[in-house]
């Protein structure tokens, strides 16, 4: 068995067998297989596609380059929950305090913005203070006492995973199903999850743009899961317009914050109710849809989800004060109004051209290096349906460099379609 | 314009540009794409595959990434000679001379055994004292001297066909018809050829398993030359079993002489005879076939042919009279029979197999620094059509190291076939 043979095998669309994948896996990890085999190997992989079976000795292969986490011993088994990606999507930061207030144990590992899309990791840091690099002995120590906990993705966590996806980066491998499949799934089950809530996103916004894409990733998921005996769940969600208001870390923070305080936009709460009421059914707590809804209504209208919100940020170093004081969050120097061109409804507001333009303000990075601006970002005053007067703002922009507001003007001018009456 | 864009948009199955193909050359050649990302984009080219224009263009860029000869200004007009490689395919041996004698000036540059075919150049290499290494500069005064010499590939000439082709023996990518026909074609190109005769090898010994396509093959090099403005033929030549006898460099040599010398199992003299032809008919020499062929075999029933081998080979340094006496050549220790274990007609000898054979004993390398055995080889005595009694020897094999035997008896067992009477 050498590479050259496996990558043939599969560039002519055969199927691999686990020793041939695990072949490959483990000598790019170990540094015996140079970049340039593996590179084409995944292209060969790309354009052939990979089976289901392929698929799952692949997440096999990247779950044991690592540690994997076993919560057992510990006397906790927390639900997990990921999302595919998508902009505006502050769904993680709201769920925790939601359920954990319902008393759901959640212990999860996050990642940071890449792309047009944000990262959770990076939106708490806009808390000063919140730390995000807790040890797994703080983390668990923290479920126990606080009932959830986040940290940023640990090292030790699929490292063949890592290591491929920057070389998947770099030579147009990123959106393939199953590459991604057993990207996500291997970095859960790595993780310790057994009960997994899986967000995939659908459109403009998203990696998947088709509903067939998304439903075929997610079926994908859940037959990784199935295979390592979880239990996982997943829906599909829209990812045409950005999610919620906000598209910003600390303009996220305050829109989680204040979701938890009763005031959400719609498509957030349809979303953040449907997640969170699966990650109760899973967890035993409710055995029904409308029970597990009223519950989490109940933990939103006592403060119990509000309360677990500032615990958390003060079990993880942050000032919890800024649940109720948002001049403690970073903001942006200037806010620039955009208004409607005409009268109208709108019709579109293009998920990805707003995740581009708040990257190109600074709320994203374009390589792991890069350092953020937790400030800026946008605010959508209206959404798709909504119906806008003649020179009426939009959106807000907040911005703090002047020489990067063109860009991202042009880009949010290009996101927004509205309808003239007939 | 960058690396990750040109590569989606092969992997995606749209046309480049001849600017898209440049920047990924130029760039690759300099060191600022680095091999991974090469090799994901000849991934992507090799399974989606490369038109006529963009094969073109890659051709162009790999011509011009090195020097590009023009012998215009010495007075010489070479015809040169190309084939795709094979086993026992000591043409190019056989033609110089044999043209050279009509009138047909050659200043050619040959390569060197890789994989189970053999190299032109290690074969002359048997010869005591021949040079392989002139300079531009030798070349051109021996062919004005002499009317013909060859070299081995220059460094100079197309330095990008020679990177890339590095990067397609590790990744996988070797037997991609635009990659071949742009690889042989820029050599031809920049080493100052204007008319081409071509042997494109089709059959089990060869690249081209398929008369598809090798035809697909030599119509893309026609193509690719028509654009440059060069006059190329091509021929189309089995390679089921090996060409001639001989397989192995000093025992090609022999044979090679032995033509020159009149005596010449049919296989290779129809090929020789066709190739020659058409070469003395490109250079002007002859109209048309039949005139080509009676002027070649005067050639060799007057000894001018032989002659002129005898001087190419002291023009090159080498003993002239190696012409006469074989024993100047390199020799295998011991040599061993292989026997017909049956009484009937041989149906196949698999060239394939008899060139790993050949390999395995130490007549070709796995690495460019490896150094070759040039007396160890196999001699067919029987071709395919001829009859055989049981115990009689079909095969001499020329060995030197007992341990390297037994690899090379196993192929050669699997190499014959014989068909048993009725």
């Amino acid at each position: 068995m050498n590479a050259i043979q496996i990558i043939a095998k599969k560039r002519d669309g055969f199927s691999l067998t686990e020793s041939e994948i695990s072949f490959m896996v483990k000598k790019f990890v170990d540094g015996d297989i140079p970049d340039y085999q593996m590179a084409a190997f995944l292209m060969a992989a790309y354009l052939r596609g990979l089976d289901r079976e392929e698929t799952f000795f692949l997440t096999k292969c990247m779950v044991s380059s690592g540690k994997v986490i076993d919560f057992s011993p510990w006397g906790i088994n927390p639900v997990d929950k990921h999302s595919t990606g998508g902009v505006g999507d502050k769904t993680t930061m709201i769920l925790l305090p939601l359920v954990g207030a319902c008393g759901v144990e959640v212990c999860k590992m996050s990642g940071r913005a890449l792309g047009h899309t944000g990262g959770t990791v990076d939106k708490l840091e806009s808390i000063p203070g919140f730390r995000t690099d807790l040890s797994l002995e703080e983390m668990i120590s923290q479920v126990k006492r606080v009932g959830i906990a986040l940290s940023a993705a640990s090292k030790e966590i699929a490292p063949a995973d890592k290591k491929i996806y920057a070389l998947r980066d770099a030579t147009a491998t990123v959106d393939n199903l199953s590459f991604i499949a057993s990207s996500v799934m291997s970095k859960k089950i790595a993780g310790g999850a057994k009960r997994i809530v899986l967000d995939v996103k659908v459109g403009k916004g998203a990696f998947m743009k088709e509903i067939d894409s998304a439903t075929s990733l997610a079926q994908t998921m859940i037959h990784i899961g199935e295979r390592f005996g979880l239990e996982v769940s997943a829906f599909l969600t829209s990812m045409e317009e950005p999610l919620g208001f906000a598209v910003g870390n600390s303009l996220e923070v305050k829109e989680a914050i204040e979701f938890l305080k009763g005031d959400a936009p719609l498509d957030l709460m349809e979303v953040c109710f449907a997640l969170a009421s699966e990650m109760l059914i899973l967890a035993g707590i409710c055995e029904r849809l409308e029970e597990a809804q009223s519950r989490l209504q109940k933990a939103i209208d006592s403060g119990e989800a509000l309360n677990l919100m500032r615990k958390w940020i003060e079990a993880q170093g942050g000032r919890g004060e800024v649940v109720e004081d948002y001049s403690l969050l970073p903001r942006a120097k200037k806010i620039l109004l955009l208004r409607a061109d005409r009268e109208g409804y709108i019709q579109a507001i293009d998920a990805l051209k707003v995740g581009q333009a708040a990257h190109s303000l600074g709320a994203g990075r374009l390589k792991k290096e890069e350092s953020i601006d937790h400030g800026v970002g946008i605010v959508c005053l209206k959404k798709v349906g909504d119906r806008v007067r003649e020179n009426e703002p939009i959106m807000e922009v907040h911005f703090s460099d002047e020489r990067k507001l063109e860009v991202a003007i042009d880009l949010l001018r290009e996101a927004v379609f509205i309808e003239e009456d007939e």
